[in-house]
């Protein structure tokens, strides 16, 4: 399993970003679930996603869809 | 995970060809979803799509089924 | 990501006599999308294919189930 | 894109079987779609099926669910 | 086409017990078609399931999404 | 098939945890299948995951949506 994140990348740059400046975020999944909250890692598999109750859930990134910040 | 893009392709240059003229796109999704808007920056895993309040959705290549121009 | 065309392979040349010979086809594709026109050209990630306006719709390569000859 | 297939996996051979004996085979896609006809040629992308009026339909191995014989 | 199996890795050695041992399965497919019966033998791109008649089943491990014992 | 797993990345370890801590989790699917139990394994293809009858279902890693602990 490739494991390296290529942070030169701008898509790889800007979850980084929204994990530093903690923005809320709506995470759109292959099943069409929506998700919201916080990033907070991120790898070369999953990210994790914390909700309004500080609950960790790791997404698998073969399962997104689309990322953006939550109005 | 491969990072490089190769701007030979047709299919990264079309893409290229439509973030430099700003043309408004239609990009269909596997989840059905239909987004329109202007793409701002491709990489090797996303794209990212502003709308028309100037949002950005970043995408990921994984999700998209098709690119059209907005007619 | 990997950019070269094998174009040994029957599926690759088959698309290759559809594009010259100017074919009309249909292609279905994981949205359940049925779409007809004529492929101009592929590459390894794409497929672009021109609908009856002859309006350019670029498609995944990830997002097709298969191709027909429409009758 | 890997290009060659390997003729020592009974997934192949199984295929290869089916193809020199013109058995009818029923095929599974990921749209829930399900061909049936005779399988003409397969290589590492595709698979391609005729139908009773001798169409052909190149199939795209990532669309496969299975394949099974029609009784 | 990676054809190696690694026979040290739990769930493919899981699938090898399975498969000695005559174990009824039920396998659930990403069409969320469940399949039930014996698994004759696995490779690097499918499984092939026994139903009830003998009749065989190739499924291709990109539709796999799990499997159980048949209580 | 890759088979190593980077027990460095944050994803591979936060499921390792898991396992260890015996933490009852909820695994989304891509079939939107939610399935809850403990994890026993995971290895580069599949996890394990043990229902409250103790029954074992694998459940491969192209099929997973995300996991969160079970509240």
């Amino acid at each position: 399993m490739t494991t390296e994140l290529d942070t030169g990348l701008p898509s790889i740059r800007q979850i980084q970003t929204v994990i530093r400046e903690e923005t809320e975020v709506e995470l759109k999944l292959i099943t069409n679930d929506l998700l919201t909250g916080k990033i907070r890692w991120q790898d070369a598999h999953c990210l994790c996603l914390m909700d309004h109750y500080d609950q960790p859930t790791v997404v698998w990134r073969t399962a997104l869809v689309y990322l953006k910040p939550k109005l």
